[in-house]
């Protein structure tokens, strides 16, 4: 049976792949809170000509505007690939309760700058569809080529 | 005789005054293009409720909506305070030429969590207007307390 993460994860993914149909780099994100999700929201930054528009803002964008207010303290954000410094750091402000990634991301990704972006009582998991997640972005730039 | 630079910097300054009569912390940017001011805002945090509403991120998307394009390498971003690491990540995505910022900011800007955020043909300048831009940041928490 699969856990809560997967299932979340797999919404993510499935937000990813919209994002793969409409030729974005296919990375999906999903907010949850008290296990309803708040916020769904896919890469767009070819279709909104905005190098800001990663899937991440789009989802806190949307999560505290659904919330009504600028903290996500009691929420999870699950994101198919590991966030970039520019997603990390709205994570930050936005005092996430937890983050969850499928694959890592050694070139953009956080890690590659710094080891601990967010708030300091920010929970991180990683890996969870890790497989399925990479492969998404492998077969993106497979294509691409 | 202003340069160049100050003269830029006065008007993120003015964007940062808005904010403050608007009770936002007081941050402004301009995004510059051939001599031209290509787009102008101020933080709104708390008016749009989103922590991801930073002066250059509203600078950022407006900037290359108005180019048309995802990439800002001719363009030079001033901005009042040091650009946080979300900000920091977003000018990098968007290949900014140049960043020009005011005042340093010891506790959120990019500098305490990483030296080295942005494309690497990006070129940096600190300093320019730095009293007159910390003041109000002084003086907006001031009221505050």
């Amino acid at each position: 049976m699969e856990n809560e993460d997967e299932k979340f994860m797999r919404m993510a993914l499935g937000e990813a792949r919209i994002a793969a149909s409409q030729d974005e780099v296919p990375i999906g994100a999903v907010v949850v809170c008290g296990g309803q999700v708040i916020a769904r929201a896919h890469n767009m930054t070819e279709a909104l000509i905005d190098p800001t528009a990663h899937a991440e803002m789009q989802a806190i964008t949307s999560a505290t505007s659904n919330l009504g207010g600028k903290y996500l303290t009691d929420c999870t954000i699950y994101v198919t690939v590991e966030p970039c410094l520019m997603c990390a750091g709205a994570i930050a402000w936005s005092q996430m309760g937890r983050v969850v990634y499928g694959a890592a991301d050694d070139k953009r990704g956080y890690h590659v700058y710094c080891d601990a972006p967010f708030h300091k009582r920010t929970q991180v998991a990683t890996g969870v569809l890790a497989d399925e997640c990479a492969a998404l972005i492998t077969d993106f730039f497979r294509r691409k080529r």
